[in-house]
């Protein structure tokens, strides 16, 4: 089968001809109908030899749906023929936080070696996926996994922030959300779906303004110091219940410490090299500063309810297999919009 | 190997030799150290023929420890030897609620004819037990299994009980136990471990009194009008904040009705047979009533925890895999005090 | 000042000239600019005088708006001629319970003597009504008051009584709303407002049903027969996550039982004297059965900004005060459709 | 009467003849029994004239108890001659922070001019302190007041930065709480009453050390590059789920982020001056870093509580109104151990 592989560290990712993988006993084959092409992917591709910590060459896509096309033994709760989306950061399964469903900080997940397709293990840019588990798998009913595919990162990852800041988001909160690209966007949908708080997108790109207003955004405001006195004018001073960074660089780090209010929350989910200093001089009493990682299980299956429901639809832009490699250099020289998907 | 089976419907269970089972794909074998008896099993044994839900014939036991004898293909978080808990309310593993450890709560468990062992499926009372996937066991360490054995479903149907009931259990609030048995008085040491409430213990029985003030409850009284006053006078006329009925007879939840304030929680988890009816006119407003079933995996993994570090300690006493039917006899007759744990 | 009096057992209100009244240390007087008619006060005023629980007479009207016409000394956060709605079940305002700002849970103010206005205290239905602390109004702003008054009750009961069951209202949940009437019809649009749960609305009249889907339902049922299959049809047989009864009747709580789903939550909060029994044979495991009252104060403000946003229209009729006791003749024959709001 | 003052920045404070206040309108005046001497003074008598933001003389003392001499006007919820202690963190009382008891982070207050007495407010450190309203002070009954004074703060503030990691704090976690002085050790008895993680106390002094340990910690360890081996050993690579830093220094933050798992929460209670920074780099994923400030009404009532249950025990040392001048003397050599209380 054909599948994008990242090879040598600095060179960029070709498509080859691979075996077809065939399932182990609890394992899923899934031929692929879409997969998501991710900015991360760019950020994994700049990490030097030395330090790169995935075995090579490691087919990319950690964004996958497919058809099940076959079933290892001992898989009874999914069928062959089954439209599914997979579910990205696998955990061991059995311990506390994967009793929860919360695999996405499962702690015994590295030392046993286990990682995420198109993380260390081959992932979805190919005709075929192995899944590791018929729990990472969600029904899709019939979604368009084109539509579909980019829930299982670029919509579960807002998600699973957004449901952490969940006691900020009560009627009369102010949000910022800073960056209204990929993950922006769908964070806008998804606070307007899920709760009543008032959503002030700031973005320094007038189009991602528009694309903010349209998802349903209450004000959409450039990034900059006007932005800051326009929120504390709008909160009476007070400052922001809720700030979620999708940018993550310096400047928006440092924007989010000074648009926050007390008792607050600043999530970063921007992998954009800031750092933002806790002290007590800053953020002001109260605030809870914190990183997160993807999302789980349980939000993976309540986040396709909502795709269902059309309450969330992620932009995006289909290409084939073999323009993978070509995406990357678009994506890296800012020509996407959306989110590519792949359809091999 | 042996096993202790209900056979027919009316007549008591009895020790027979049946085939060893092995274990399928992802499934355990486990060769059975100890094997908790319980009080439901008689009230399923008394239920008719014609609603007798299970094949028969049964073999008994859903609390079950032992240690690993054979892993199916596909298992590999498990291995052999280990010594491990049985989680005993298996679910389908793949929906929300499993995803989220509520496997309790599956709501495809009965319409996939998914049953836990003991109370549909081949039960603990035996020799070895197969258990469907690893995710269903907990490991156990060195701890002793016989003391261990009642955590899987004596403890941990308490535990999720109070799990449940958490926002109720401040400092400061009142709790009230009723009925200081086998369940109670796990609840009562459990109360005391995980929180700061006050714990008031209601039981008829002197025994039982002195048993709840062993594990940890700051009164003991009787079961009778007295204790309403008392109750009363001991929260400024307020009543109590969480009441739980491990009785669950008529009496006992009229007097869990009598005894609560507003805002409070009744949790039913005696099979008494009552039922507490809810309306405007009581219990008080803002009190929930509800039913709870077993327990969550990752509660089953917290509660382990709990008992490596000394702070729940349930009374068993020991028998022999051939003593089966005659505990189920003495335990009709009340002669069984504290849970009774079969080594095979 | 005219004000209308409930005086006699029995007998219909009137509108009476009384003296107007003088805020102490502490209190305010507020000059009523709406004041909304409760189905409540009907089953107020159809109490045996044996059981009356209020001094009489008793100036009607527990829901309130008005501008503050006078401060008593110590007022220092409310300024003359403030818009404001005022919050209605006092409490001691020192307990734990108010220090959290439920009020409606107060276990102190039944021995102190504390009672809502018009419900024992000087109520809404009046020029002038008197509140006895600062912290009972919230600032309206520009807002209608006409519009904004049924807020305080109407709008604050089903708010509380949705935000007690938010656990059940994820996305993919499944909230069954019985009654459409002057509180059901505002939880359908708070439950679309605040959540992402699928609305299910039942009522026997067509009207209501209508009221229904125009407040945001996604389906408006026939509370049926057919009713409980379509539910089970739509949860695949799980049954629903959440019920709100509006009406209270046994046969609305009876159907309560039987569409709900493990682990789910039932509401009762109309009046309708009917009973819910909660045992091990019903409802489904892990439900819980309660009644709420009233809201607090937190929500109210909340529920005060929703409203800015427009996202709750409460249905109203505007009367005169010399209108009230007409209005409560049309309410007991079902001439009032939404609201009825007095305009002094 | 005589009152422990700060009059001149850089200058020591001094005991001086002041007049006794009268209580205005809704005000209670207070007879001191008790008051707190805490090192935040220390803090506030180091800033600069230039930035100094209380108007000068003020009277010291944030942590009151007494008994109420005398109420103003609507004053009706406390009597004369109760014995109380006084909530510090005081706010407007009719925001939605305040009206959820959350006074502490009151967005109002600052604007208001609305202060705590001892920082703004004439405090404790004298024979008498007006009380703005009754909701700010908590009937102690017969409770020592010179014991239960240090529950006002530093009592308070380590329960409250306690309840706000709750989630964190589940059977089978790991807590590991960072300088075990004033406020540390009485962290250490609270996590032991009102959960059961397992408590890890660093402190570089043996003394210390030994503290943690008769307060109930698990383990005790120097807080150094050993401790961190040891977290890790313990966790089996894990990480712990709390780290609560009574320091603050750069040391102990930089400590904070290499022993904390994913998915855990770190709360910076010491005024050490440190900053922890939060990037995607450190600390793991999923962790939050935040301050608290002080805690909230219920919260001191429920802490109450816990001290008429014998649960938290503050190491006290007694001292007279005069000498208050000499303790900050001596607490800023480190001589003082355990919570200086001044007995006028």
């Amino acid at each position: 089968m054909r599948a994008v592989q990242y090879a040598t560290v600095g060179e960029p990712p070709r498509v080859v001809d691979v075996a077809t993988p065939e399932p182990g006993p609890g394992q899923l084959l899934v031929q692929v109908t879409a997969a998501g092409v991710c900015h991360s992917d760019l950020e994994v591709m700049s990490w030097p030899s030395d330090a790169f910590p995935y075995p090579l060459p490691l087919t990319l896509g950690h964004e996958g749906a497919g058809t099940v096309a076959a079933l290892g033994s001992g898989v009874d709760r999914v069928s062959a023929g089954e439209s599914v989306l997979i579910y990205g950061p696998w955990g061991c399964g059995v311990c506390r936080a994967c009793s929860r469903g919360a695999e996405n900080y499962c702690p015994r997940a590295a030392e046993l070696g286990i990682r995420p397709p198109g993380l260390g293990n081959p992932g979805a840019l190919a005709e075929f996926v192995l899944v590791d588990s018929q729990r990472h798998v969600v029904p899709l009913g019939d979604l368009d996994p084109v539509a579909a595919v980019p829930l299982t990162d670029a919509g579960l990852t807002p998600y699973h922030a957004i449901n952490r800041a969940r006691p900020n988001l009560f009627p009369g909160s102010i949000t910022v959300v800073i960056g209204v690209g990929g993950l922006g966007h769908v964070a806008v949908q998804l606070l307007r779906a899920m709760s009543a708080t008032t959503v002030i997108a700031l973005d320094v790109r007038e189009q991602s303004r528009e694309l903010a207003l349209r998802s349903g955004a209450h004000h959409a405001l450039p990034s900059d110091d006007n932005a800051v006195s326009a929120i504390h004018e709008l909160t009476d001073g007070a400052g922001a219940n809720a700030v979620f960074d999708f940018v993550g660089a310096q400047a928006t780090m440092d924007l989010a410490a000074r648009v926050v209010g007390m008792d607050a929350a600043i999530t970063l989910v921007g992998i954009g090299g800031g750092a933002l200093p806790v002290s007590f001089a800053s953020p002001p009493f109260g605030v809870r500063v914190g990183t997160t990682y993807w999302g789980t299980r349980s939000e993976l299956v309540e986040l396709v309810e909502l795709a269902r429901r059309g309450e969330v639809d992620v932009q995006v832009e289909r290409y084939d297999l073999d323009e993978a490699p070509s995406v990357y250099e678009r994506m890296t020289s800012g020509q996407i919009h959306g989110r590519a998907v792949i359809v091999p």
